[in-house]
């Protein structure tokens, strides 16, 4: 079908084979921390090994030429890439495998697999590349459905126009992450958003889910980068028109951003883009109290200087990631600019730090803490079934809240995930915490959680921290997910934090788009059928 | 009611006069520049000769206490400050006036008067100061309504609550600019969002039609300082969640955000504030060419230093409002900051703007060019029912398109609105153009026309510009409104532009929020009834 194949379960490309020794020193450097050793791997699955359910759905002969029943294609296209969808493929359990993958490679042949889903009954489940980590890909849409399609949008990956004056593009919704920037680069010009799937998600997906970037201030979010939209849904195609900014009425793109699937297939935006940027300053700073940092990043966030970087990192965390050794917390600070030098940007971002206490980094790290830390950022993902084959429980949960209520949420929160890893697994675990953006108005808390499960209970194990983490953030005031998105797996949270009245207008929206609910049923709303 | 009176007609208090000075000398600038001279005003309309149609509703008992049914308060609350509104007030036409005039004095006012509208068929207007242009709260609601309600949510003006460490307030949604920041004040904080209608114009308003600040970069719209909503529906109350950011599914609050109260009454909000600005810079640069000019103005939008004011204002209208002498283009730059010296911004501004052909500004206007438009900003509204009592037509429309598409944009919808002020008037009028806002793939121009009209006739020859300006903006690809809102008076523009189905999923949220189609009917959709 033309689109490189990845890997069925696991993180990357099919073709790609991780370094043993990699792995081997990230296990040792997790274990180690966990003081625990010789943990054997389960035996990795095998596409041969799995049997799947036959098809319920035959594609017409219009369509037999762009979908697929293989077992391959079925089984890449069941889970995203959460613990608990790597727990379920250790299980062999393939049971929400969709019946057919759809590969449109043109907007018509979106229209088109719509409408035989609509005569079939199925249920379609659009599909970027897959790297949801809240099931927001699985095709688990209960009964009531003759079938599901999973439509990977993965063809439709071309940069269609580039205006340079505008600095804006029109790109199709498939594009990967390094695909789109490829095909931006000969003209200076950059999406400049990297979230850390970056290489394995799709713009389409970026929209659809509020994706956050890899930036920590200002232009990182993909809602902020829309200029318009173009969607196919079962009741026809709309598209918004191309404008800097607008006061007609609530905006028609930001009902689609966000709306992960259900209202309808994004299928090309126009998208605000930058300068590939020149100038660059980077620093890091260390504290001794995590709350002094944390006040730091506030004083930063507030201070109008608009950092593209500006992480704090507590030292459980830096010292996992090899950022810091452990001693300290990390303020991660860098400035970027296409057009003029960020030095005094810097300088007086450094000022603020020292001001609550922080002191450059001189323990080696200096200058390096950034690049080692954004390393791991990017590789975390690859070790992640390497982790889960040795029995290790690992996960992040993220979310954010206003500074105000900041110390009490982060201290509850750290003291819940501790809790439940030591209730859970019977024996302590680690629980570290970064803040992935920084707010005027608050930061983004992205915590990660490690623990020593038990082979045979690692889905049930990880459910119950899940619960206990989601209860107490929910009950706390913040919110379920700041970039993951909502998928299947945040909805029993998602339904709290929504006001309920939003919920029914989201029904009533979707009614009016997707009259028989074929788009990614179970996912943020349940309308009657 | 315990709200100070407004004027029935034209800009500010009731109890406010505007020197005749003043007056004589803004009159004088614009009939000389139309050459024309000795226009006599036609008497100012007085309340004591309305006669307005005996009201149709009654309220109960419970409601009396809140409601008015004085001519004076009916008149007041039919028109916004539009120049079809002051047209209308001149030929004496109040057909429009609310049946009632409602002042909510709690939360529960407002559900009570829903109830009491839904149960009498009525239609509910809500109304902050009444400074729409757009026709956005006036009481024509078309056949089938028990009687119209205008409420008037100015005595819900209250700072309920402050966090000064996320910087952010809990305000009610009828306080005025003026009396939010003097509560702010004591705070060290502010909202910083300075329409031009600032003094008469409400937070609750300012929300519900998108309004844009003062400020041309970065944080300037209402959307981006809403950090979450209340709103009461006739389905019953929905508020969201304080968030500094949130990925959980589309954004409930920007469904609120422009929907110009067809979906519920907003009733308080928490705002995201900022520190008041400590230092500041300004300087004034000159440009011979209007579209060098812009392209200054693009490079400096482009290059990340977010200035605070960023405009472009073309030698016609500087010298129309004494910002400069009429022999160049001018670009009005500032930066401020509560946080660190912004020299560093400025400069590199400057270099963008020299890049492009501009010249510091030595005609005497420089430091002294910003401060005399924006003086003129503030006073504009005030002179413009003095204008049109002499028989002016004075009017201006705003918008937002792409930087590729702008200058034949431009030049297109001067040579339009000329040539319209022309064929209408019988006369050469004057045409201007200024940039409000600016981002970095495209700015938002605002023109205003001036002519010589008939005095019997200025409504028709009004419109006739206005559709011609409109047709051909729409045409173009621009939005028919940047921050003025839709109303009734953009309706057949917003349909042209605002995708079809997007208004089917508004009509579709109408229906299950207010479903007996009770608030502002007329704009923004048509749901059936």
């Amino acid at each position: 079908m033309n689109v490189r194949r990845l890997k069925f379960w696991g993180w990357g490309y099919a073709d790609e084979a991780l370094d043993p020794d990699e792995v081997a020193r990230v296990v040792a450097r997790v274990t180690e921390r966990l003081g625990v050793a010789g943990l054997e791997p389960v035996p990795e699955p095998r596409i041969e090994d799995l049997t799947l359910a036959p098809p319920r759905l035959s594609p017409p002969d219009s369509l037999a030429g762009i979908c697929s029943i293989e077992t391959y294609d079925r089984a890449a296209h069941t889970y995203g890439k959460s613990y608990a969808d790597y727990a379920r493929t250790l299980a062999r359990d393939f049971s929400p495998a969709p019946d057919v993958v759809a590969f449109p490679a043109t907007e018509s042949d979106v229209v088109d697999l719509l409408d035989w889903a609509d005569g079939a009954g199925a249920a379609v489940i659009p599909f970027g590349a897959g790297s949801s980590v809240v099931g927001g890909t699985e095709p688990a849409v209960g009964d009531g459905y003759g079938g599901t399609i999973s439509m990977d949008l993965r063809r439709l990956d071309q940069v269609l126009e580039v205006d340079k004056t505008s600095r804006a593009a029109r790109i199709q919704a498939g594009a990967l992450g390094p695909g789109l920037e490829a095909q931006l680069k000969p003209h200076g010009l950059t999406l400049r958003h990297f979230p850390q799937s970056y290489e394995f998600s799709t713009l389409g997906g970026w929209i659809a889910t509020r994706s956050g970037g890899h930036f920590a201030t200002l232009y990182t979010h993909i809602d902020d980068f829309v200029e318009s939209l173009r969607v196919v849904t079962p009741a026809g195609t709309l598209e918004s028109r191309r404008l800097p900014g607008s006061g007609a009425g609530p905006s028609p793109d930001r009902l689609f951003i966000g709306s992960e699937g259900i209202l309808g297939v994004i299928t090309e935006a126009w998208m605000r883009l930058q300068d590939r940027p020149t100038f660059r300053a980077a620093a890091s700073v260390l504290f001794d109290d995590f709350y002094e940092a944390a006040e730091a990043v506030r004083a930063v966030s507030q201070a109008g200087l608009y950092p593209s970087n500006c992480r704090l990192i507590d030292a459980n965390e830096a010292a996992m990631t090899q950022a810091g050794d452990g001693s300290a917390h990390l303020v991660v600070l860098a400035f970027e600019s296409a057009d003029h030098p960020v030095e005094p940007w810097m300088a007086r971002a450094l000022e603020c730090c020292a001001d609550h206490g922080g002191r450059a980094d001189d323990t080696g790290h200096l200058g390096g803490a950034a690049g080692a830390w954004r390393n791991a950022f990017l590789r975390a993902p690859f070790y992640r079934s390497a982790l889960i084959r040795r029995g290790l429980i690992q996960d992040t949960f993220e979310t954010a809240i206003t500074w105000d209520r900041f110390p009490d949420f982060h201290a509850t929160l750290m003291e819940t995930a501790a809790d439940a890893v030591r209730r859970v697994t019977g024996r302590e675990g680690r629980v570290s915490c970064r803040f992935t953006h920084t707010y005027p108005d608050g930061p983004a808390p992205y915590f990660t959680f490690h623990g020593v499960g038990r082979k045979d209970a690692l889905l049930e194990q990880w459910r119950d921290i899940k619960q206990a983490v989601s209860e107490t953030l929910i009950s706390l005031g913040g919110t379920i997910t700041h970039h993951h998105a909502v998928g299947r797996a945040h909805r029993p949270w998602y339904d709290k934090q929504r006001p309920d009245l939003f919920a029914e207008v989201l029904i009533a929206a979707k009614k009016r788009l997707d009259p028989n609910g074929l788009l990614n049923p179970g996912v943020l709303v349940d309308p009657e059928r």
